[in-house]
């Protein structure tokens, strides 16, 4: 009896250690009794990863990116290997792949590849002899044969363009989590697991601080429409669906608030107004390969502005350094580094046909004392700076004012 | 100023940490810096293979092969990338490849694959670069892409088979000793480093025990005449060079000692001395996979013998029951098991020439009142079964009587 095909990737902490490959394995097992064709994504055991760059920590600082490839796919190509004899040791047929031999094409950008194409021939052949195929995650391979990896969190990638290529019925990511939530449960107990969200609301929500599923990997789902659901590897429980449209959306203004506390806030005081200026500033940053979030201009009735900025907390020293020669070359006034600041969010696609979430978010904050240093807004998001001791404080109010607790 | 081209092989110990990898790395650049060039085969780091294979062993104690091989050539991955780093830190251009990227193609018998050929193209493109071309040792290919290994040791393999195909004027093997020793220096400390060996002697000490290099390497670099350096990588001293024939040949009876202690001694009473039943025995054996290595059978004037024979300790309760079947089966005595012996050989090519030599070691033996139980010969060497408890006094009274301390 053939129901269709699923694609399942178990994160790091789903295959951590040898109970939890085990476990992992049943799962797959369970699936591929139903009648299910099953295709496998690993990433690497558990620390694996981190364990590696710090290896190669001790021998350079700037370790080539083609050797850090060869030396990071390896972390899951020891997944796939395990999770195979766990699959054996169940009675099952299954066989692992790494990403060169299952023919997972990328670009020659090491430590960050894009896939080109994937050849499923070799995957299509072993599920037809009724094989569960494991495929390692996170990797690649250029056409001159050189290893490449995706990106962090890469194995999202690999399992969703894999679900693709094979029109899955269904990409199920595991990880330690029940799903996706209204926000932290660490943070806000009453937070809720989220039934249904859309591409762009999960995009939004990755994209400012969620942690659950690689940015790149939710884009390429929504282009291609390929239905993911994030579950949990410790439970049966369903968990969230990422869909096209949600088919309560209407009801709902505000799905989820994320909060961010890795980024710090630049001010460059006293910009002369004049045009080409704010392009110099931020052409520059990205010459030296500086990240910038979000960025505020307000310009004075004296033709000079303050202009603000975030970036990655890691890069404030080189920031500020650059920025500084920067200040000095255009006329402007002091560089301010503030790395005290937390960036909370709201996200819904609903707040596109509803006036006034803005208002009602501010509103809530303003109630709390919350100070608002900066703003900015998407379609489908609103994001205030504020002071990071008040970060928790934000994401209760706004938790409870968007009525996400029930 | 190109001074030719040397294959450097460094084992696990060579490769055990940080410090080792950037010792070894130092080294590789001063061949390059001395106008060589350079292709390194690298083991895995220190125990790795042996904390994969216990991994392996917790998930099930019948792993696949295939997927024992996909877990196993992580370890070499991980030190070629590493090392590659180490020699970029020291300013110098390299390169690594897996064995699948190098093009050593197998067959397809996983865990102990033989190698059919060699592609050398990529390899020699970047030497032609002036790159340093690190392969990955222990691994190689099938024609499907499958990942295979060569066995215990097979990193000296890949050395010697690539030194072979690339016509390298020497092969390096970097261990933790100085050289093949007389004998093992922790039994006898007046054992001296051997200068010159031929591949016969050291194919002969490999298999009776000696571990410092494969034996299946040493065949091939004798099909082929790859002059071997066995030497430290811990010191500058010159070790041993493995050669054809050497130079001193005439003066030597004997070259070694070695000694084993790894084997059991199975005896099968009263055997009924028919036609076909010894072919019986040891073909039953050889189907279930029990590799025998000594045999000693002596018929009596009643029609009737013992047979021994030895074969790994760890196969000995395996064996036992199997063997009481068999006699049983073909109407013999008791079946006997002694795990309590050692086997101790001398080799050297002079012995071809020189009669006597066997005398010489019983004598040596009877003297320190040492009872023989076993005896075997080949063409370069004698091996005495004798109890485990003489050993040393066995290995000692040899290296006195053939004069190997000076």
């Amino acid at each position: 009896m053939h129901k269709g095909l699923i694609v399942q990737k178990f994160g790091g902490s789903s295959v951590a250690n040898v109970e939890r490959i085990q476990n992992a394995a049943k799962r797959v097992v369970s699936y591929k009794k139903k009648g299910y064709d099953t295709v496998v994504v690993v990433s690497a055991l558990g620390d694996t990863t981190d364990e590696l760059i710090e290896l190669a920590a001790k021998i350079t600082n700037e370790p080539s990116e083609r050797e850090m490839d060869m030396l990071l796919s390896t972390g899951e190509q020891i997944s796939v290997a395990l999770l195979a004899m766990a699959i054996h040791k169940l009675g099952c047929e299954a066989i692992s792949f790494t990403g060169a031999q299952v023919g997972i094409i990328t670009d020659t950008s090491h430590t960050r590849a894009r896939i080109l194409r994937i050849n499923t021939n070799k995957i299509k052949e072993e599920l037809g002899k009724g094989k569960i195929v494991i495929v390692a995650g996170f990797q690649g391979v250029t056409l001159d044969q050189d290893i490449t990896t995706l990106g962090r969190g890469g194995s999202d990638l690999t399992a969703v363009a894999l679900a693709k290529e094979l029109a899955a019925d269904e990409c199920e990511i595991y990880t330690d989590v029940e799903g996706i939530y209204t926000t932290d449960p660490r943070i806000e107990p009453r937070a809720r697991k989220i039934k249904e969200i859309t591409y762009d609301e999960m995009l939004e929500m990755a994209s400012l601080g969620a942690q659950v599923m690689q940015a790149r990997s939710i884009e390429v789902a929504k282009k291609f429409n390929v239905p993911i659901h994030v579950r949990s590897s410790f439970s049966d429980n369903s968990g969230t669906m990422i869909i096209k449209e949600a088919k309560k959306m209407e009801d709902v203004l505000v799905n989820g608030i994320t909060l961010n506390k890795t980024e710090a806030k630049i001010t460059i005081c006293t910009v002369p107004d004049r045009p080409g200026i704010a392009a110099k500033i931020f052409t520059d940053l990205a010459s030296a390969g500086i990240s910038v979030d979000m960025i505020v201009q307000n310009v004075g009735h004296l033709r000079q502005t303050d202009i603000s900025f975030t970036i990655n907390k890691g890069e404030s020293a080189k920031t500020i350094k650059l920025t500084r020669a920067l200040a000095k070359a255009i006329g402007a006034g002091d560089v301010l580094l503030d790395d005290d600041i937390a960036r909370v969010s709201i996200v819904g696609v609903g707040m596109k046909s509803h006036p006034g979430v803005a208002a009602k978010m501010f509103g809530a904050l303003a109630k709390n004392k919350i100070n608002i240093e900066m703003i900015s807004t998407s379609d489908i998001s609103i994001s205030c700076i504020i002071q990071k001791k008040f970060a928790e404080t934000a994401v209760k109010a706004l938790h409870e004012k968007f009525g996400l607790g029930k």
